[in-house]
Parts: C-alpha cells; sequence; structure tokens
C-alpha cells in the first residue's frame, strides 16, 4: 500500500495543476452546479487496505457507475439468459446506435450504453417485487451503506430532458425486447442513474470485482467467479463509451466512468480504484480521472495485459 | 504444465467430437482447398516449456494473425504518432465500416479491420528500404524460423479477388492517410496475409507479447513493455472483428484470429496458446477454436479478469 | 371523358385478374380485416366529369393519403417557413431513416415520411384552437363531405402498436423540433390517419390540386397557384416512400399513396385519380394500384413528363 | 417566344446583381481557372426558336450534365434490363452513398450519383465496339455538333485526384455489378464528363427531351416515346443530387445539373433552357442558376405541376 500511496501523493499533485479542458455535463441543472476544481481519488486494495485524497469523502452523481450495479443484479437474477436480451459488443461510433439497434433488431450492443442499461432495467422489473426498493437493498448491502437512497431531484430532472431516452425505449419496445411499461421502465432507469457516492464509498463497493470469494458484511455472495470475469470483460470493452479501446490502451484496467466525472477501475485480485473531476473529455469521460488512470497504471506497472 | 497438457488434452478430445457448424472461408482457392477436419493446438509458456496435439506442426495460412506482426514492427518504427494514422477503438458492426471510414475522415478504427491493416502496411512501406524483403526479415528474426516466406499463390489469389480492398485503400488515400501508391500499399499488404505457420511457430513467435523482457535469438528487443502492454489491449478490444467483446467476454485473453482458422491467444506473463480449425462461425472466427479457447480458460481459472 | 372510361374499363378488366403477389396491412386489426379482393377506382376531370368502377364507393381507411390534407392546411396556416421545420428532399432507403434524422439534426427529409407528419402535426396544433375538431372541419370543407369523421377505433389501435412513433416524435422532440406535448401530438397524429373515405370522394376532395382556381362550395380558396405547384412537386418526388423514383418513372404523376391499399394521383389541369387495392407491394404501395396506374398513363399518354 | 425574350432579360439583369455566395468546384484546376463571373442563359423552344443572353456561347465543362448522354445511349442499347443494373430511386443523403450501395448489394440508387453512372458507363463499353469513340459519335450526332470532342486534359485531372471514383468502382465490382475492367470503365467515365458545351449547343442538343418525335439532322429517333417520359422522370427526382427534391419544389422542371456550374432543364413539349454560373451552392448546383430557373418558372408560370 505504501508504493500505491506515495504515486497516488505524487500524480495528484501533478494532475491537480495540468488545465483542465473539458467540461462539465450541463443537460440537468443538478450536474451543471457541481465545484469543477473538485478532484478526489480513493483506493481499497484485496488487503483492504485504503486510501483517499483530495475530495475522496464528498458525494456526487455516479450516473452510469451504477449501471455496473444494475447489471450484477440483473445477472444474478436472469443468468445467462441475460445475453439474449443485451449483447456484450462494444458498440462503435456513438452516432450509429440507433441504426445498430435496427440492425439488430432491438438487441442493445452491450448494457452500458442507454439502450443496454435501459434492457437491463426492464429486466430487473420482471424479477423484482417492488423494484425501486429492492434494487436500493441490493445496493445497500453490496455496498455497506445503510441509508444509500436514490436522488428524487436528479432523477426528476432526467425525466424532464430525457426524450432521446424515451426514444431509445419506446424503439426498443417496438421490437419487443422491453416487456413492461415504458414510463415504469424509464422511471427506474432514471433513478438507478441518481444515485450518490464518495469516491471511498465507490472503492469500497466495488471490491465485490475485485476479490474472489468477496462476501458482503452479511455473508451473502454477490456475483460467482466466472460471472464476476464475464462483468470486469464487459468493463473493459464498453466501459467507456466510444472510448473504451482508448481506456484498455491508456489505462488497461477494466472499467466504468459516469457522466458526474467518477470513475472506477478494477485490477482483478489487487484493487479497485474511484477517481472523480467533474470536467469531461469530447467523449465524455472525466478528463483529469483518465489523465490520472493513465500515469497510475504506468508508474505502478500495475495494468492487466 | 502438466495442468495445461492434461486439460488441453481432455478439451481436445471433447472439442474434436462435437458437430462443427462453421464454414471453411472459400473467398480463394488456397484456403477452401483445406482439410476441415484439420485441428491443432500449441501452447508455449513463460518458462518456454511447449505443448501440441493434433495437427500442431501443419503450416496453414495465418492471415489476419500476422496483422500483429506489421503493427508490431510499424509501432516500433513509428512510435505513438502511429495512432494519429490509425485509432484504438473497436468498430461495432462490420456493416458500418465505410460508413464509420467516412465520419472519421479517413482514420480506420483500430489496425485490426482491413482499412487499419491498410495504413499500417502504407506506413510501413514510408520507413522500409525493401519492404517486402525487410518486413519478412523482421518476422524471421521474431519467430526464429529462418525460411519463412510469402506464399506467392495466396498473395496472388488475394490480389485477384480484392475488389473491396481496393475500394478501401482508395477511399483511404481520397482522405490522404495513405501516403503511396495504391498498387503497392496492397501488393505488400496482401503479402503479408499470406503467410503460412504452424500452430508450434504461432505460439513461439508470439511469446514477445508474454515475456516482460523478451529478447530474440539475436538478442534483440522487439517492443518494450509499455508497447507490448498496449498491443495486447488493442488485441483485446479489436482482435476478433464483431466478436471481440465475446471473445473478452468467454475467453479473457488478448487475441487474434485469422480466417484460415487459426487463433493466438496471450495470457500476460504466463503463455501464448494458438489453436487452428478451419471452419468459421458466422462472425469469421475459428468455431472449434473459439469452443477450446473458452473451455481453456474456464477450466484453468486463467482469464486476465 | 369517353376515352378516358374506356381505357379504365378496359384495364380495370386486366389488372382484377393478374395475380396479386401483394399483402394486406396487418400491424392493426382494422387494415388486416378488409377484404382483399376490394378494387375500386374513380376519376374526376377538370370538367368535373365523374367515372368509377369496381368497389369505388366503399369506405376505407386512407392512412397516409390524409398527410396531403393535413399538410395543405400547415401550408396555408405557416407559410413558407414551414419549410425550416420540414424539408422537401425524398428519404432514401427506409433504413436510414433515424440516421438521417440525426444528421439533419431532427428535421424529417419531407412531410410524408412518418417523421415529417408528426412535424406537420405538431405545427398544426401550434395554430389550431381546437386541433382535432379544427383539422375535420378543414377536412370536411375541401371535401365537401359534411359527416366525414375520425374513426376512433383505428386511432386507438394505432396508438397501442406504434412504439415507433412514439419513439420518433420523442426523438425529434430532443431536437427540439416538437413544440407541444408529445402526447398530444401522436394522439393528432393517429386521428388524422384514421380518416375513411371511398375512391370517389378522394378523387374528387383532391380536386384542390388540379385546378388552376379552385374554390370550395362556400366559395373557399384551398391553396394558391404557387402553394398548389410545390404541393404537387413534393408528392412526386416523396409520395410513395422507397418507390417515389419508381412512381415517377413508371407512372409518372405526382401521387400519395397509403396503407389501406389506396393512391391518388394527379395530373395538373387535367384530373385526379384514385385508385384502391388493399394488397401492398414490398415498399407498402397498393400493388395493383401502381400496376392500374402505370398501364393507364401508358395508353392515355398522360404523364406529366 | 416574345414574352420568354423579355421574362429572361429581366431575369438575367436581376440576378446578375445579385450576391452570389457559392464557390467555385475547386478539386481540378481546369474548373478552378474559370472566370467565376460568367453568366449565361440560352432557351430553344419547341417551335426551334432560339434566345441566349450573357456568356451563351462560351464553352465550359458541362461534367455531369453529360450523364444525361450517356444514360440515353445505354437505355436505347440496353433496354428495360438496364434497371436491372440501376435503379431509379432518389438517393438521399450523399452520405449515405456507400451504405446504400451496400445495403443494396452494389446496384446503384439512380444513374445520376457517380456510381450509377460509373455502370452505365460499364454498360457502353458492353456494347460498343469502340467505346471512346461510338460515344462521342453519338454526341456528335445527337447535338449536330461535328467537332465535339473530349477534353483530354479535364479527364486526365480527374484521373488523378479520383481516389473515390476508383474506389466506388472497384466497391461496385466486388459485387459482381461492373463487368470490365476498372481502369477501362473510369477511364471512360473521365472522358464522358470531360466535355465542352456552350449554353446554346445544351439547350439545341436537349431537345431530343423535349419535342415528341424529336429527329436528328441525319433523321434518327434518339429514344422513343416512352423511353423520353422516363428520363424526364429520372432528372426530376434525382437529376440535382440531394438538391433534387428542392428543384421540383422551387423550379417545378426536369433538370440535370453539374459541378461545372451548368444547368440544364426540360419542360416538356415546351423549351429546354440552359444556364451557366460557375459558383455553386453547399449542395453543388449552380447558385445563380438555380435562383435565376426559380423565378424563370414562377414568372412564366411554366412547371410541370
Amino acid at each position: 500500500m505504501d508504493t500505491y500511496k506515495k504515486i497516488i501523493e505524487d500524480i495528484y499533485l501533478d494532475v491537480k495543476e495540468i488545465e483542465d479542458t473539458g467540461k462539465v455535463a450541463n443537460y440537468i441543472p443538478e450536474l451543471s452546479l457541481v465545484d469543477p476544481t473538485n478532484f478526489g481519488i480513493n483506493i481499497t486494495t484485496v488487503k483492504n487496505e485504503n486510501f483517499g485524497i483530495g475530495n475522496s469523502d464528498t458525494k456526487f452523481s455516479i450516473q452510469s457507475i451504477c449501471k455496473t450495479l444494475s447489471l450484477t443484479l440483473a445477472y444474478k437474477l436472469e443468468g445467462e439468459k441475460l445475453w439474449d436480451r443485451v449483447d456484450v459488443e462494444p458498440s462503435g461510433n456513438p452516432f450509429n446506435s440507433l441504426l445498430q439497434l435496427e440492425a439488430d433488431c432491438g438487441k442493445p450492443r452491450n448494457p452500458f450504453i442507454n439502450a443496454g442499461a435501459i434492457v437491463v432495467a426492464d429486466v430487473l422489473i420482471s424479477h423484482l417485487k417492488n423494484p425501486m426498493e429492492d434494487f436500493l437493498n441490493f445496493c445497500r448491502e453490496t455496498s455497506n451503506i445503510p441509508d444509500l437512497n436514490y436522488s428524487e431531484k436528479v432523477a426528476e430532472s432526467e425525466k424532464n430532458t430525457g426524450y432521446r431516452n424515451v426514444a431509445l425505449c419506446n424503439f426498443i419496445k417496438s421490437f419487443g425486447n422491453i416487456k413492461n411499461e415504458v414510463d415504469e421502465v424509464l422511471d427506474f432507469y432514471f433513478h438507478i442513474c441518481s444515485i450518490k457516492m464518495t469516491c471511498k464509498e465507490l472503492s469500497n463497493t466495488f471490491m465485490y470485482l475485485v476479490k474472489d470469494n468477496f462476501k458482503t458484511q452479511t455473508g451473502k455472495e454477490v456475483l460467482n467467479a466466472s460471472q464476476t470475469k464475464r462483468i470486469n470483460a464487459i468493463m473493459l470493452t464498453c466501459g467507456f463509451y466510444d472510448e473504451s479501446g482508448e481506456f484498455a490502451f491508456r489505462v488497461g484496467l477494466a472499467g466504468k466512468s459516469g457522466v458526474g466525472g467518477g470513475i472506477i477501475a478494477i485490477h482483478p485480485d489487487e484493487y479497485c480504484i474511484a477517481v472523480w473531476s467533474p470536467k469531461l473529455n469530447k467523449k465524455g469521460n472525466s478528463y483529469k480521472g483518465m489523465c490520472f488512470l493513465e500515469h497510475f497504471t504506468t508508474k505502478t506497472a500495475s495494468s492487466i495485459f
């Protein structure tokens, strides 16, 4: 841990100073109002060591990072049949997404693009008695944060500007790949994306993707070994929108980003690291976050490749 | 090695018996005439142990697997500037390829789709005095096979049916991303794809992507550590056409396939394994090869995730 | 008229006998339940002569033919500014429609594809006090059919299966090109498409696109001369989905088809002819209707070219 | 004719003065070096009256206008089978062209986009003994210009920059829809596009699309009545690239433009009018030419609609 700590401190100071050419997401007020100078990092190792720096204890909107949790629960409940509903291939240019959805008859390319995460939400609704409550309980159990909650404000804002997501969900339903009511699916989906966590909470929460026999505080297994590997594989090939190849190339870890400026990255059997800096590069991933992680895996020589 | 050996033998016998729903590539005679029942495997470990089974000593057309070698040499010669000419992102649906090339102004999505491998060939021509000879010498040195050679017959066949590649090369040149004459670039490209090797030769050759300080017989470094990781990352995200996500998901190794039915797969710091079975699945990758590797990483629990 | 009459009778008998390889639209019960052997024709000339044959007095669902009436009223109310909201270009392959909508920033290619007709409905809502009632009154006035009405059953059916149209409308709204509530726009749009008429009523109604100084029974002008020409031009280039070029080529008249199997065709200063036969060809236009019209303009040598 | 003359003079003077926001085509020297202030018009009526104004007697590169002549000869020689090789549908966004070609299995959308004109050139080569000479003789006969000739300079320039056309031709050949050698087809195609004419020569030449029983000086029929109508229909729906709908809408005539800034427009049974002004609008059609023709058909109330 001491090595990691020293390296993180050094890179943190360096990257803090670089000019940030990114832009804060502004399509909903809750995202646009965040202080853009926030910069936090937290690492949790397989030995349960923990180290944070900067704004590592400040809550922020984790947005799409939470798609990893909804995917995890859907995979747990639906098993391998899940992949009949959503594929595991990178999606190429975002601009092709609707075209691809049409060519693929309504089966989204992967569970991390919006189309795929909406199908995952639909799968969860089909399995859960009280989807909103049950999913929240799963997140609380997995993260060990008993008061974790949705942000109604964020969910509401998404709803009011989410015409594209409404379009997407109806388009997929026209192919028969949404089984529940569009309104219910989207309401749930917007809530999933509304959760807030700190970097520290994030790196602790996703340890279930790092450790082989991870158990929650109450002794529950989240995923088995094979499922864990597969989620990590999807994160590596699809976790950063149209920049997934670049992340694998420059950073070399499985990971997932969110438009709130957060990134989690997984080194199986080693560590989970969470970074947060709100300004996004052109592909929609945290500018300083990407930068930090590239330096981090280079200096620690800890890519999975 | 004994564990690997036992597992390989078992899976080999199992997979040999399954019904092969794939089809042999038939666009050129040299590929269509191969015996479809060929099935060979060879593993080389970081300790230089070697084990082969089935037709592991039969030469076959490695086709696109050789794009890893041309990419390696181009990266060595051009350095990071190479990525201004070709990107490192998975390409999505094959069907979008020309559309994407247009949207991306002639910069191919990655070096393993045809468009990208053609640009890599162009980069090599700009650097090498005698491209054909010099590249062959690089391959001989890296593989330690002094009599390795192009198959003029295969190169000639490709040339006679390769209207799409001619289209592709001219299209990229219209954007200024091909610097040499189209005819020369394609002739070189077709020769690169014409090389033949055995499974054993393949798993030995690509050890430079497995070992950290790999040196050739004559003591030369092929790539440095950072470059090696990056080539592996591109193989993982882009090595299997439109099935790259599936390969990462099911197999969990960096790898590269060819339409001759060969696949190489890399576990950094552990081993390189080569599989060959000529019948291809719908996505153009060896049906039994994919099948074998999925079982292999499951039983050895040796995915990189 | 006598010439037209004789020719129509002859072709009617011929085409009635040919094998109809088309298929009745079946996405809503109201369309699928129609008797597929229905076949009717009615012509109205500039001299107000009228001739019908077959099922020319049977009401059927005119579907997209009614988009000509909604476009007419929107053009009347909004003037040339209408073309800032919707373009006048043929749309190419249907399969590109969403891609084109994205590339064109939410401006539909023309008012006859669904996307365009939905924008036209939105424009009408912005202008009309009681959109449903006011549009119906416009149709009654123009057609001189005082009891013309919406079919609630058809509108309801469309609503229940129209996920793609919901997707389309939300997608356009995400670009800001729908000003009213999605639900209201679609409800109105589905009602517009639900109107039923006979061939005779159709050929009478659309005489306002044939005669230069057409006045309704109560003496009102529908469109001025320049506007009339422009609607005819759009019908010629865009009236038959992906078969518009074929219709211009084979028939050579301005026209508009509907999935109910109806077609109206306009020869400026000469006549309007309406044909109805429910079975549709692969492009979604009446198989026998297209066939009849091709023979008709050939034998009467009355194409506009 | 006196009415036409007066109107042409008036509009000529008006349009001459307007600011021309277009740009001269500059991809080959022969086009970029033309004086951008050239502006000429010539009308030929069905009564063989002729009137020209401005630079109506200056030769310029007619470019794609000549595709009407090659299409005419191919239609004459191949008959209706021609439409198995090339479709008659407008092509939508230029940007989709390769995508459409792929979706349509190498059958170009219409004979006026480059892909289609290249297939037409291929059809001509299959029919003609000496394609270059025979086509030129056909043009000389039809235009009654005995010394009409190719511009070797223009053809050569096109060849040297035409990578996209080489790409296109090879791509179509990969689908089997080019029967002759790519080099020969393109060489012929580039020559077809290299012909120069004056406005006066153009409006005289294309009278075969205006008059019902047109005969050349030596008494030959060019096309029969049905074929003539069909060529006019294709010109109307496809003659102006991605602005064909707009031309039908604003001008209302069949027509064809070229990147040299020329436009011919046909009013069947009435007249052919040719306009030339080198600066092109964003869609690649003459800015002042479009402007002039819109005013002309408005003031003469002579659209075909």
